[in-house]
């Protein structure tokens, strides 16, 4: 698919209202400072009464004005996020529910998850599935509440996680200069206890296993994925630039996952050259599991960051452990 | 899309436990040949301590036997599915972290999920990616547990539905026989609220909602579901067949999602003349979620019902509510 003229017409963002670390500190009885300090998140935005698809709904929106399009020109909406409203149905159908109008159209409402790389992910299907005859633009949507997924107890990821939605719509377009280059994804499944949600699925189901905080927290061994990211980033990142005709150095905006501060300051020590092209959200939103890329992506946008022509490269891992890429020029 | 050179190299499968109507109905008081009667299901399978992801693993080796391929032909791995056995991370880490050497290969681990659609949109999907370059071999696997999200006071869910898994592997093969000739899904968002699980989400998130088996549940409105039903799926069908050089009437076997007896007959009584050729596995294994069309094709080839050659209807209805269907020459 190197070089398919696929377009990102337009993005769109939706973010809750705003919580400093100092009144999460003060909350949670964690030291002064704890946060900027360790997290690297100075502020994040938690949903007051919002739903995953209320957001989404609303950052769709966003997207579709800002590509001048309506709900009759999208031909599928595919929802890559980790969370959801509900465990059935599937999360693009209450997005689609909560679109103004949604109920009207009856394009296919489609669920991505590679967790935290779920947006890169169906940005790479979408793109490999646009054909301009059954799919001539599809819109993706991530919409993501980790606020109340998080144990009290502990101060990293109380302190790292947001809410908050973003969406894209893609299209193909034949006419355009815009083009997807290059997508690549691969799962390295002895990591996939590192980073999970223990209770609430039927492992741990609920009717057996009562609540808990811990039990029905997302829990990370910062350790071990740390450790386990050294050996695998490199090793991808070679890989991903080993067979097209482009260098990381060449590209113009990185925009990885906001995993945590750890991880971005790792990723940019392991690419020195390249650190003052990474865009970096993670102060402002912290890590909105599959929605920091797509949040990084519209506020590059919005900001001038990221202009025409220029290339661009979503890099990230997601728990399980995932980890993949996709290089576009925007 | 239309004939693309796709064949299904195996299938494969994995059931637990079987549970007859009779000893659900002793165990909660449900008058006795009550679920052969409505819900048409004489015995189910349910899971003892098989969880989604070991269930997964076994259908897929069995699947790859029948391929006669191995883990190191496989590009992808797709896990369809609407059950999970943990929120993070996505389920189709977890199937394979299960396989038999899954951890020492790093093909992608994707999840698709448009609840009982699932499978039919990841054939759909994969069909799609499958190039023969970055995509030649497509692992699809739908592991449902549904057991454990019922209320034991609603005889009809109780009754209907059972826990089991199959795959299929798929591959992109332009010197064979088989094709796929078109894969079409809609959805009618008014319905998402049909059928739900409302708690273990956002929306009613643990920490707030406590357990009660009525929220943690499935639950269908059977009747606004028929309704809906009886409008959308004469549509779906005559668009589905209007701008192809087949009718449902040429198709050798149809497999529908076995969402009910009510469902079923509903279809027979849709297409009389096609009634002879639909695969009706919902006595014996009820209603598995997304894992009901897979079972049923893995089925249906086994006992010699779908040979080399025919042409096959996947299709169905899924919370949210979704429609789709996939037509292949087997």
């Amino acid at each position: 698919m190197s070089h398919k003229k696929i377009s990102i017409d337009g993005t769109g963002m939706y973010l809750p209202k705003a919580v400093s670390s100092d009144s999460i500190e003060t909350k949670y009885g964690i030291p002064k400072g704890w946060s900027k300090r360790y997290s690297g998140v100075k502020s994040r935005h938690h949903v007051t009464d919002e739903t995953n698809g209320l957001m989404g709904a609303r950052a769709a929106e966003d997207a579709l004005k800002s590509a001048t399009v309506g709900l009759a020109d999208i031909d599928m909406l595919i929802s890559a996020s980790g969370s959801f409203d509900y465990p059935i149905p599937n999360q693009a159908s209450m997005i689609k529910h909560h679109l103004t109008d949604g109920n009207s159209y009856d394009f296919p409402a489609i669920d991505i998850d590679v967790t935290c790389l779920s947006f890169v992910a169906a940005m790479d299907m979408a793109s490999r599935i646009l054909d301009g005859i059954t799919y001539s633009r599809i819109l993706i949507v991530s919409s993501e509440i980790a606020s109340k997924g998080l144990d009290s107890s502990n101060f990293e990821t109380t302190t790292l996680f947001g809410d908050g939605a973003a969406a894209v719509v893609l299209s193909f377009n034949p006419d355009g200069n815009s083009t997807f280059i290059k997508g690549q994804f691969k799962n390295h499944s002895e990591g996939a206890f590192y980073s999970i949600i223990e209770g609430g699925g039927n492992v741990n189901h609920i009717s057996e296993k009562p609540y808990n905080e811990g039990l029905y927290s997302f829990k990370m061994e910062g350790k071990k994925l740390l450790r386990q990211a050294k050996t695998i980033i490199p090793t991808f990142v070679d890989g991903f630039f080993s067979d097209i005709p482009f260098s990381l150095d060449e590209v113009d905006v990185i925009i990885p996952h906001q995993a945590s501060r750890a991880g971005l300051e790792m990723f940019k020590r392991m690419h020195p050259t390249s650190a003052s092209k990474i865009i970096d959200t993670l102060a402002e939103t912290g890590n909105c599991i599959a929605a920091s890329i797509p949040i990084s992506l519209h506020m590059a946008i919005q900001e001038g960051k990221l202009n025409k022509g220029d290339t661009c490269l979503l890099i990230g891992t997601g728990a399980g452990l995932s980890i993949g890429a996709l290089l576009l020029e925007y």
